[in-house]
């Protein structure tokens, strides 16, 4: 009895998707909190699972309801909820324009804090509870995701887009990683925005940061065939074959978008070990086209999936994605047997763990590992009947599905409500500064 | 004054998206009802509107929200909830063959009458007060409709699928269209499955039925690439050709899919007036490819929107159809400048009316229409801020931000509960249905 007796939460009677390496469902499960890791987990009619439940501190039923570990969404920008629909229509480059104007003349900290907490808000009722931000001000974000309790992969970032000094953007990197190292939260990454916006020697120290802090390291690449030509014509190389050259690719590296590859950097990128942040909706948006995921995966590329910024989506809904990035693939390789539901709900769990170097804790529902825990509601009408649950999760599933969401064991959202910051005041502040956008 | 005072409802205080000829945008609005029909509509901040809202038997505020047309969902199979989830990941002839299956075999006419309750409450729930169906037990379907008033377009059904007599489907289908002009719910349309399940001398009765009751005609058409191979095999033709043929191409003529068209059946589209009812998602999930439907648009055809059957989608939900459509010819076109955010409002309103001839009275909010409205709440976390209304609509809305949905002026769904069928019964049957499928 002992051992059970100190678990602070039980959820039992639902189902459980481990995502575990048998991707094991257990129909009739429960799971088992203590502290902030999954201290125990299994099938919920046994003498086991029912003293679990009778001894601790908190009990949550879950019949007619299905546990996910925490999604995690691999791409993002998230403080630009304050543009959202604000570029409508735009081919890339107008697009660009218009954002930036406003990006380098009007949002302040404060502004980029208010887009931020908006989109904890929205990532937690969608079930992410690790996600990717690289933006103006990120040390903002980072903070208020330590301070709510947020899973956050961010860091330093180099670009020349704006007014930049390169010495002091080093400078500033260094002390960051080194700060972020006292982060409870935060999972560090080196971010570049691009081979367009940034040089051969900037890349090189971004390569010897990246050795030194052993942090993986992420850029956007190959994202339409403009960056591409343009490139081309300016370093005689594809995105891909330049990063290549920077040393830059291997399992420590998640390039965002790549829907302009060849075969040949598609098995490059299987031979390095390379992941791919794959963005769907946004490559659809924006005009510039669809990746070759399927092929991806035929070839063994790793790939996890992102809703990139809410300006160009127009939401952090991560269960959309996931069913826009199932349907695309089958559609655009014209095969229904590509991209099997397993595959889908591997892209946001285990997938988007290990591109960030995190599955020896995140990713899955695992004894041991951090107790991110998603929980969904399988029987309203969308949901029903329940011929398959992975089909449902994927194709019929509504964010609004999503009841209750655990970070580190602590509960983020209960029964639809965002318990870790004040949601009514994120929204109010958006529109403040968003009303200042004309 | 009198005359608003007989007002049966007002909503009041919103937006509202008319889309009249002007595809005006009232900010602050209100909207009267009267029996079944809109009688009045105009800003909120006048005399006229105060007298309005303090005469009416019943004021709903709509602050913060916003009216749109009842959506009509133009191609669906909509009993075929019961095998959501079903068939996943499979070929278009193995998924038919493992469909067909039950439904030759299983499916009576209780069994229908659970599934299409269950896709009535869906559709309601995102916003859809009109819906086409073709399917099995079909008068099942039609009778339900009219029960609970919901809108249906339904009709007289031809095939060679299963057990079929051309003499008794003819003898019947005339009964059904005679019957159906004592309905008030339904918009009869005559039915055909295709140009591969059909015959010359069946078609030919068709349109002689078609042209005596003057009702509109639908069958799905180019698919996918192997319909049209095997039709051209078979009758030296293309779909698109061989209706064209059989003399069924017009404004009174509804083409589902359009996967699979060449250059020249666009334009034949065009100049014949035919309408094309696109259903990006269920093309996608089984792999049959992406309609040309910015071409088709830049040629002039009128297309509307349908979700088709949730075996192959798998929902309903016709404002995630919608999202889909948008980002999807902006992707494949490479283009974001194409399906702008006033014509995917356009697929889901007026172009869905004008299809199956009711545009004289649905598909936009304008005095003497009929009141099928939809309250949308636009004050959700993924709707801050708010940039731009249609774009919002179109990207970032989710079906439970609908909150009232109106048909001829009775309330349907009311702050989230469907108020004309038993849900949870409906769900319960369905789930009794779906388990006898092993």
């Amino acid at each position: 009895m002992g051992k059970q007796s100190g678990y602070d939460l039980v959820l039992t009677g639902g189902a459980i998707v481990t995502m575990d390496s048998d991707r094991k469902l257990v129909e009739n499960g429960f799971l088992a909190v203590k502290e902030d890791r999954i201290a125990a987990l299994g099938p919920a009619d046994t003498e086991e699972a029912a003293q679990a439940a009778s001894l601790a501190k908190r009990v949550i039923r879950t019949e007619g309801k299905v546990l996910v570990p925490g999604l995690i969404n691999a791409h993002s920008h998230l403080a630009m909820t304050l543009f959202r629909g604000f570029a409508e229509d735009l081919v890339l480059q107008r697009w660009l324009e218009k954002i930036w104007k406003y990006e380098l003349t009007m949002l302040d900290e404060a502004a980029i804090r208010a887009g931020s907490s908006l989109a904890f808000a929205e990532l937690l009722r969608c079930g992410v509870t690790c996600a990717h931000d690289m933006y103006w001000h990120y040390m903002e974000t980072i903070n208020l995701a330590e301070e709510i309790g947020f899973r956050l992969v961010s860091g330093p970032s180099f670009t020349t887009i704006g007014d930049f000094d390169f010495d002091q953007m080093l400078l500033t990197g260094r002390c960051v990683l080194e700060d972020l190292e006292g982060y409870d939260f935060i999972l560090p990454v080196m971010q570049a925005h691009s081979t367009y916006t940034t040089s051969a020697a900037m890349m090189g120290e971004v390569l010897k940061l990246k050795q030194e802090y052993g942090v993986p390291f992420t850029t956007h690449a190959s994202e339409n065939r403009q960056e591409v030509d343009d490139v081309l014509a300016r370093f005689g190389k594809t995105p891909i074959q330049l990063l290549d050259e920077y040393g830059l690719l291997d399992d420590r590296t998640i390039l965002a978008h790549c829907v302009e590859l060849q075969d040949e950097e598609i098995q490059l990128l299987a031979d390095t070990g390379t992941h791919v942040a794959h963005c769907p909706e946004s490559n659809l948006k924006l005009g510039s086209g669809i990746a070759r995921i399927a092929d991806m995966l035929e070839a063994g590329v790793s790939v996890c999936l992102g809703t990139d910024g809410p300006a160009s989506n127009n939401d952090l809904d991560l269960l959309g994605e996931l069913r826009t990035a199932a349907l695309l693939q089958k559609g655009f390789t014209r095969n229904p047997e590509v991209f099997t539901t397993t595959q889908a709900m591997e892209m946001v769990t285990v997938n988007g763990a290990r591109a960030y170097g995190a599955e020896s804790f995140l990713g899955s529902l695992e004894v041991g590992k951090k107790a991110d825990v998603v929980v969904i509601n399988l029987e309203q009408t969308h949901m029903t009947p329940l011929h398959d649950i992975c089909a449902n999760l994927i194709y019929s599933v509504n964010k609004y599905d999503v009841e209750t969401v655990l970070i580190n064991g602590d509960i983020k959202l209960e029964d639809g409500v965002v318990t870790c910051l004040d949601e009514e005041e994120a929204k109010a502040e958006v529109r403040a500064v968003a009303g200042r956008f004309v």
